[in-house]
């Protein structure tokens, strides 16, 4: 945290700040442009604020000791302090503000004085916004996302794998569950390479301070909420991250985490509140033991958030319980901790340009404040997006989640986007089954076929795989055919389609399947001295290069495929190991051909008559070659062909 | 048919008929009493009508040789012909009668007269409704419905065995696919054993003439819609069961198909239409050598009656194709044999006092038909109840088809019941797998919990198994306890259970699982010199009286229980292989717990504090001992126990 205070307060002092000009008549608001900045306090969050946002209203958290004793004070025109709230530790104040509409961006001091006459100062800063809320546009099915575990991705800064001042300070390649060095810095330096394979955004694990004493290179037990992890680098880099992606047109999608935060996050050793963690006075009573034995953890039985008989005690389970010991699960009931979370994102959004958040844990927190914190933040930024992390194979409880389901309990989560575990699960059984009347192919066919209960089948995010899952060529036993069938399918679909790094290099976890260290393995070419370089191509095996090829191609043809990303679809049930998809916008047809035979496979096409093809020429994108539709199309082999009339 | 029609004209002659006064201010109501009774015409189906009905509308199929070249007239006060339609065959006429408000029971001639001035004579009778409308109850929550496979349960008559004048006309109870020679009089018999297990209702398999050359003892190759095999027994013997079965306060569930019939149906000679049947041409075209490689079969692809994608093509392989290549599929897009299939529903039900209407093959039809069905069927009858079978473990599928289901593409099909393949599947899983988080317990708790999709949960139909499935004992390895626990669990949810006969004495198909011929075996005891007596307890092993009088109090509890029928519930998430639910309704009470542990298991009882049982006494209804709810309960070994506070 200070060493990101010591860094705004400098870029503070060198920027100028914009004042918009517009046509207040209040004659009251004169910036003080000539505040001299103090910082006397520990820590007030949201480290700063903007002017113009929809919600007026704005609550500091202020962390200093004995701070409870001390009357805040704010003389800036526009800025009013509506009450003051004391919390249970007396080293916190909770100060609600109001910044009226007409408010200036600009600095002002929050003076906080003592009983005994004594004050502190603070400056805060209400920044100008730097565009509309309308141009804050998140991912949606125009967009391949590639996902990345930084530490694990490129390491281009090796001055910061060890930070002294955190409790991890060592680095072990050889170590799945240790720190790799991988950094933003290395993703920076590979924004080309990730655009030129076709993608269009980017999600990084969380990238934000973990500073747990192990295992916390996956970045999801964060124990500071406003600082980049400097073993990841500088806020300054994740913001040049998001402006390099924002030339290329590509967004960044933020990992955020609502649900909890990691064991040695600063406040858990001064909570503000007594109920500001679930099950505080258990982990009070028992932190100097504190393991997965004492830990009240979830019962993760997620079907609960559902379940009109669930029993209450099964309820508090499953969302109150802590996801492991070493994550202390954040009580979104209490209303200081459900503003901090919501002000947390939106300060985020703000100030990196998110092209989107993909929200951690979705069906732990509370629910209610889950929609809270979604239309806090789509009130702010209404073409934004949001993907939420619920690991179901069942569609009930997917489409639970989704904004515009009816839901018999009246929930609306108003959620944009949910991730299709059950179709991620058709494909690996689709491909991985021998064609039968109920197995192989039907799998994905009545798969998609529940999309006539999704209220926005499109704007599910679709996945071979991720951090967490074995690695698609390893969920398919290394057959490099149904992987790229998996991979051109996914791609075709009316989906938002993700894409976890090394999937184009045919990246295997075959040693200990789903072992989250080895999931997570180096990127090739990330780290210095690697013998294979998967940027250049260096090293890389034929299959790889070929695998690496294909999804290029497909991508980059998705990229500007109006019928993906928006057409209509129609499928017609597999017959003899062959089904085929069209998705259809206008003038484009594309035709998707799965064939799982291994000989030659002579497909009719009167059967497609309904889509009208007769006569027309469509390319193959990934061999070049067209065809004419006529009777028959030949299928030499095995495999995914792709088809387009629009080339 | 001819052997019913010589029936009906004597039972006519026997009988009086009742005419109803009512306040009618209608002067030309004249019955006719004094009708001559006329019968020249080969068939006009409904056999017979009713005065009364919501719908004044009848449409009566005459079928007589070159009856389009005649003219019918009727005179009979309050019934006119509104529309005669010829057919494509010469053989056929349809007319259109409206039967006004008022009109009064009794008997009429239609004359039919040529051009030549010839003429043919049918009486025809509007008989008056025994019941009102709101009388005619169907099954729900508060039954237990007993399925039977009439060939296979009792073979009463013996006489009937055997009638010369049908193609299949031998009996062989060493052959699965073969008649036995069970019969509607074996039913009848056996009422009170149905009724003393607990059971509320029966459905038998279908009971209508099923002249095949061979295989057609299940009854769903129907060659006769108006008829009652007569293998099976008369009309009059049905007409008992139905009269007997209400003296108990049971219910008679009617399995109808409105999907096909069989490939003997008399029509099958002389199609009053082109388009009858789908595929109609084809099969004209070659029905000689008609067989499983010419017959267009429906491709059983049944996610496409909800599949947004799914091609034209698909749909109409699935819903025109014919079930199999003995039974040709309606065609219900031709608005006569629409008609057709209301009519004689409602002919059943008036006819036979009907409990309920099992619906087979239900996707299979047009689906816009089917809602069609219903809603004639519902608005004659508002309290009846039918159920449709969908075999699909999706509960996306399953709920489509439920009466208020809110779907995308605008579909309500009205239909009250639909069966819950996905529950029966779960109970399944949850007992052939070991305890383990995401196996075992867990799969009928999450099963359960998708109840939150169903737009009424408990008038689902739940089953451990039917005529089409390997038998429950089966299923879960022959493991009686889990058998128990199976029932056990169904019977206590909130559904309607339906029991397959047999099952209480642990009926198998472990000689060859799933073989149908298997799965229909004859019931012990109802066949002369039947070594074991299922009826009386005679030969019966242990473990089959055991399993019997199991079974026999968990129904008889359920029977009177409230709260399994329209309780509220509530269950806890499995722990330790111990899953409790329970049914709440005002002072009763039922808590069942299933315990997978094969040693004692001491259950914590303070996690269920929710539920206000402290202090109270329950009583184990299969044991009868009575247990005071404190702080533990002890489960002496892996079983069901069902406790009651209501004794």
């Amino acid at each position: 945290m200070k060493g990101l205070l010591k860094l705004l307060a400098i870029i503070i002092l060198f920027m100028g700040y914009s004042c918009k000009q517009n046509n207040s008549q209040e004659p009251h608001i004169t910036p003080s442009e000539s505040v001299t900045e103090i910082y006397d306090i520990e820590l007030i969050e949201p480290l700063n604020w903007w002017v113009g946002f929809k919600n007026q209203e704005l609550q500091l958290l202020v962390k200093h000791q004995e701070i409870s004793k001390a009357t805040p004070k704010i003389n800036y025109s526009g800025v009013t302090i509506r009450e003051v709230h004391k919390a249970d530790s007396p080293n916190y104040l909770f100060i609600d503000l109001m910044i009226s509409e007409n408010t200036k961006a600009g600095k002002f001091n929050i003076e906080f004085v003592f009983e005994n006459g004594e004050s502190l100062t603070h400056t805060y800063e209400l920044k100008a916004r730097q565009k509309s809320p309308e141009e804050y546009k998140g991912f949606d099915s125009s967009d391949a996302i590639y996902l990345i575990t930084p530490d694990r991705f490129v390491n281009a800064n090796p001055e910061n794998d060890i930070v002294e001042t955190l409790n991890e300070t060592t680095i072990d390649r050889t170590d799945g569950y240790k720190r790799h060095g991988g950094d933003i810095a290395g993703i920076i330096n590979h924004i080309d390479y990730i655009h030129d394979m076709g993608f269009t955004a980017i999600w990084p694990c969380p990238l934000l301070t973990n500073d747990m004493p192990r295992g916390s290179y996956h970045g999801y037990a964060m124990t500071d909420f406003y600082e980049i992890d400097p073993r990841f680098g500088t806020m300054k880099e994740y913001l040049e991250l998001s402006s390099k992606l924002s030339d290329k047109d590509m967004k960044l999608v933020m990992d955020q985490v609502a649900n909890h935060c990691g064991l040695e996050h600063w406040w858990m050793k001064d909570l503000p509140f007594k109920d500001w963690v679930n099950y505080q006075a258990h982990y009070e009573k028992n932190k100097e033991n504190w393991n997965g034995l004492v830990t009240k953890t979830s019962s993760h039985r997620r079907t609960s958030n559902q379940d009109l008989y669930a029993s209450q005690v099964d309820k508090e389970d499953m969302t109150d319980g802590w996801f492991v010991s070493g994550m202390p699960d954040l009580n979104q009931r209490n209303p200081f901790m459900a503003k901090y979370i919501i002000q947390n994102s939106i300060w985020w959004v703000e100030t990196a340009n998110l092209g989107g958040i993909r929200q951690d844990t979705y069906p732990y927190p509370d629910k209610h404040f889950m929609s809270n914190w979604v239309r806090a933040i789509m009130t702010e930024y209404p073409n934004f997006s949001i993907v939420g992390e619920q690991w179901s194979y069942n569609p009930l409880v997917i489409s639970y989640w989704q904004e515009g389901a009816i839901n018999k309990d009246g929930y609306d989560s108003d959620l944009k986007s949910v991730m299709d575990f059950p179709m991620q699960q058709n494909i690996v059984d689709a491909l991985n089954e021998n064609e039968a009347w109920d197995k192989g192919l039907v799998k994905i066919y009545e798969g998609l076929a529940n999309d006539f209960h999704y209220a926005n089948p499109k704007d599910l995010l679709i996945f071979p795989d991720n951090h967490d899952m074995s690695r698609i060529f390893t969920q398919l036993g290394g057959d490099k055919i149904n992987t790229k069938i998996a991979l051109s399918y996914l791609l075709t679909l009316p989906r938002i389609p993700q894409v976890y790094y090394g999937t184009e290099i045919l990246m295997d976890d075959f040693d200990n399947p789903g072992d989250h260290g080895l999931i997570r393995t180096d990127f090739s070419g990330g780290w210095k001295g690697d013998e294979v370089n998967a940027f250049t191509g260096e090293g890389l095996t034929a299959d790889q290069k070929d695998m690496q090829s294909f999804l290029r191609k497909v991508l980059n043809y998705r990229k500007s495929s109006k019928a993906i990303h928006n057409g209509e679809t129609m499928h017609f049930a597999p017959q003899n190991g062959v089904y085929v998809l069209f998705r259809i916008l206008g003038d484009e047809t594309v035709v998707h051909v799965i064939n799982k035979n291994e000989g030659v496979t002579n497909l009719d096409l009167p059967r497609f008559n309904e889509i009208d093809l007769n006569g027309k020429t469509l390319k193959n994108i990934i061999t070049d070659e067209t065809i004419v539709w006529g009777d028959m199309l030949k299928l030499n082999e095995k495999g995914s062909m792709i088809l387009t009339t629009k080339f």
